[in-house]
């Protein structure tokens, strides 16, 4: 569908992935990176949920973030940096289960502005059940090579 | 300014918000609760960062969200519970400096929603500044005491 | 995909909408009604447009708004109305062309909450172009079927 | 509070706003403008409407969405025309009344993206009540000064 600019997109957008320590405190991983699209993938563990046990709509929120702006990063050109500018999350359902996923996409690709959706599904027993939904708006900025942290 | 049903909202708000593990993860606390507002205070630590140092969008949300619920949670009767329906958040600025404060507020109460919202403020050497905006929609859940959870 | 309660919602929903003027001052009908979708058609004319001479942003949300609107109003009982509780709009494009069509879905169907979503394209010498993006949150209201207008 | 760019804002947006035939169409006037600030007012009439009498909250949403807007380009230079990205309305009450009033004004003016809100007030009986809550971001396109409409 979509076609991204940098023929290096996954590698770079992994590289990045990898440098957030957040999405390493949280356990998620991103195995899937698409032109337009990303998967991150988050096990349920005590320490992310919230009082009744299912994982804490505040890091359902997180995951959707993150996997709607990997995707529109992926269609960017490599010296291209993207930010949130803003989202809109509706909590469906508790997320119960063992895993869930986010899938991040992109709606409209421009040059300045890039808007994009996430689906949030919680799997249980083998079921996927969608949780959450999220409209996301990016912007890129051109000309900011995102910079490997300082040692 | 807004009246609460349940003399005991402090006490409620504050147990519900030591049973949050994600909110121990990041490091949060809740240190101002009254009736129609909360804050929430996270001081900045290298876990909770994103690629660029700065406190990870997904972790403003997180506290923005917590923030309002709890704001929304401060006006019930105590046998009802609060669940997030939506929210809508601009992130304004990076989340940089040394803590992060995030003021929730009821901005309309009724029996079955409550609308609120947050501002997010970035503390740097003293200075506060505005990071992140929400809007939210919260339902209640009357005749569903949140549980304490079992042992 | 969706079943509906009632029947008749073809005809509850239908006649629901022309007892609204505001849709009849700028144009509007609703030649599409099936369960859990419905479509708003508006032909351009003057008067809906704004200083660029393509319709106004306001009125494409004030049709997403009630496609979406009018999709939850399907799959319910005939003595429930639904209300708007809030929506999130992102225009993606000027609303160029000779038609705009609403096409406004149930994502979720619960009993008090409904999350809809609606696009809207602009329709320009055949061609159908994404002009706006909508996520909403419709309520329920049962036992408070709609009143024809009194005379 | 705002400084503005344009010594001559307030004759700009008037102008621009006298442009909008949409605006005309429902009756709705623009009798403040003010740095970062701009009201829309807005009297009742059956014409717009929904089937309970009370005025459409797609017209509700028009005029949050311009009140906002306005109140950016308030504050850009004359040669800069903004255009709506986004924005989120919660419909806190039905808008009944002899007058509704579109408060819109700027959060945080950046140089290519400003947040806006507006809060919309039903007038009924010398009454004001908050009828709608709306938080927007706003594109500013540097360099296209809105035309005047070919005759």
């Amino acid at each position: 569908m979509h076609k991204t600019q940098d023929p290096h997109f996954a590698e770079r957008v992994r590289a990045s992935f990898a440098r957030q320590p957040a999405m390493t405190l949280i356990g998620a991983s991103m195995p899937v990176i698409e032109p337009g699209y990303t998967e991150i993938h988050l096990p349920h563990k005590p320490e992310i949920t919230q009082q009744h046990g299912y994982i804490h709509g505040g890091v359902v929120g997180m995951i959707a973030d993150s996997a709607a702006g990997y995707a529109a990063s992926t269609l960017t050109g490599h010296e291209t940096s993207v930010l949130t500018v803003e989202y809109k999350l509706n909590l469906l359902a508790p997320a119960e289960g063992q895993l869930l996923i986010a899938e991040g996409s992109v709606v409209r690709y421009g040059r300045t502005l890039i808007v994009t959706r996430a689906e949030v599904f919680a799997v249980k027993h083998g079921r996927k059940m969608l949780c959450a939904l999220m409209q996301q708006t990016i912007i890129a900025v051109h000309g900011k090579q995102e910079q490997p942290a300082k040692p």
